[in-house]
């Protein structure tokens, strides 16, 4: 397979408001070093992509606040390779965009849609399974995401349910039968007893053709709004039209506009210890911890008579913890949080509270 | 009476271990605004003396390396208001040292001499009592000393048992019949039962005549030890003299050395709203308290879910807890200290785990 045609899109445009305080509006966690190993979330997630593309095959789409990071970031992206969004529209007009930027450079493209926020840990595999879904992607017109299987009946998560695929190119590929919402934890544990379940990434895989195909089945305006860009792509217009055309345009997820109403859509189950990081929680079982369950990032923390906690300091201040269990501790050099893990659906409440008080420097 | 001669003497010399982070070897608590009003603890000592005596007669005495401090802090002082100790030999020497400087200033004194990192909430009960102590001390020869009247079977103070004075000024004044050492919690319930016994404040009211006879029977080396530097306090030389004698004399606490050996003290049962703060318990019980026990001393802290916490801001971070019980949080620029308040003699051994770990900076 010729890489040449393989694109990736990395949305970045998320706040990460469950991280806070780490994570804020104008910083949010995609550009933080999470786990202290020296390159942010979006650049471990540009360094994954690299074995699967040419780097200039590496699109970015961020909100028009972030992009000042994405570059200094990310130096080696030229300007025409991060796409920026005037506001926030979910994931559906993002992928809508790069499709449409997309075609005017190679209307052959192979397309890996991700986050740029989420944990890989096991990046053989992960490169692996992205090969097999391009594949997939290639044979015929579909619709492939990646599912994670599952480790625990986990309710921060999306499912799906598949069936074994038929006239795939491969038995590991399997057809979708339904996407689920995040479910209560009975039927979650009910999903991971069935065997036939798996955790949504987010993370999908299509040739141009079948996901321009599905927009104009499952989203025709929108297909049309930003189709209608064709002779600004790429040009000093480009800007002013998307600008235009965000104020229009419909705000949808890429699952609930098109994945969930595609009848063609295949699943590759999926093992690359990964993580969306979409709370402290899910950050804390991915970590190492000490024989007391106790995970620290952050170079100075000391812990007595603690157990389970899940601790991230930010800047280079001393951590002494005695008595505490199953807490998460973040400081930060202007914000200090401890919240119970089990309360940690609490932290946005905290955080508009505080906002309120105190003022929007703080969210 | 005449106040020229009352002189007040602040020993200033301690390192406040206990109230790590806050309090830090460099910077100890005495130097610190503990409660968020805006001076420092040895402020607050030297302004609540300031109706007793001229302001140049009050003398601090110091390490030698908290003299800067002292004077920035106290800028009213003139240089030889501030006696400075080359090394640590606890209170005795301290005493010593002041009486001869006084001596050569005023053999009149009378003299008030306290630590300058107590509380007292009271300011008037605080100035009647002294006056009253100071009438005891000129009216006959004794020593006076003010106990505080226990409002708890608290472990972490010496006690002073009490008789009814016998020719004292006024029946307000008693007679010390013995000190005891820090208590184990029985032994301090039958204290407090007994109602005869009174926490040692460490604050000492006498006049020079009277103090340096009990130096005389009870220290005499350590009384000629510093008679000897009578040709060089207040010249150049003091500074050689003090560095020499100090590292001859004994160390030893003035209550070890004279006021548990001598038959002629006389104690005045106080109540002014004192506290040692001795110990971040000590302080929680002084200091105001939300409808859940929770205490803030820093302006942007928020509690959920949280009771009966010792929270101290000593930078202007916001600080989120949640679900936190019977915790001391403290946040300074450079570190967090969570721990249970029961626990929080504990807190030396993490300093001195810290410093091992990370230097004597965090010390």
């Amino acid at each position: 397979m010729n890489d040449k045609h393989t694109y990736c899109v990395i949305m970045a445009g998320g706040i990460g408001s469950r991280f806070w305080p780490m994570s804020r509006t104008a910083y949010p966690k995609q550009f933080l070093d999470f786990l202290g190993l020296g390159r942010t979330l979006i650049q471990q997630t540009f360094d994954r992509f690299l074995p699967l593309c040419p780097p200039e095959n590496i699109l970015v789409v961020t909100n028009a606040q972030y992009a000042p990071i994405v570059k200094q970031q990310l130096p080696q992206l030229r300007d025409d390779q991060v796409l920026t969004e005037p506001s926030r529209r979910n994931t559906a007009p993002c992928v809508a965009y790069a499709n449409h930027v997309l075609l005017k450079r190679d209307p052959k493209a192979r397309i890996v849609v991700a986050p740029s926020d989420h944990l890989v840990m096991k990046e053989q595999e992960f490169q692996d399974t992205i090969r097999l879904a391009l594949k997939q992607a290639e044979s015929s017109d579909c619709l492939v995401t990646l599912g994670i299987k599952p480790s625990r009946p986990d309710t921060g998560y999306g499912y799906i349910q598949f069936t074994d695929g038929t006239g795939t190119v491969d038995p590991r590929v399997k057809q979708v039968a339904s996407f689920r919402e995040k479910p209560d934890h009975a039927t979650a544990v009910q999903f991971i007893e069935s065997g036939d379940f798996l955790w949504n990434s987010g993370i999908f895989i299509w040739t141009l053709a079948s996901i321009r195909k599905a927009f104009e089945r499952h989203l025709p305006a929108m297909e049309q709004q930003f189709a209608a860009g064709a002779p600004y792509y790429g040009t000093p217009q480009e800007a002013a039209f998307i600008a235009d055309t965000y104020t229009r345009c419909e705000s949808i997820s890429i699952d609930y506009g098109v994945m969930e109403k595609a009848s063609n859509v295949n699943v590759v189950p999926s093992d690359f210890g990964w993580s969306d990081l979409g709370t402290w929680g899910s950050l804390y079982t991915h970590v190492p911890k000490d024989a007391q369950g106790n995970a620290a990032i952050g170079q100075q923390v000391r812990f007595y008579d603690c157990a389970d906690n899940m601790v991230h300091v930010q800047d280079d201040r001393l951590v002494v913890l005695q008595g505490l269990e199953d807490c998460i501790v973040v400081s930060t050099k202007d914000a200090l949080l401890v919240c119970r893990k089990h309360d940690e659906q609490k932290i946005k409440q905290f955080v508009a509270d505080a906002a309120a008080e105190w003022g929007e420097k703080y969210v």
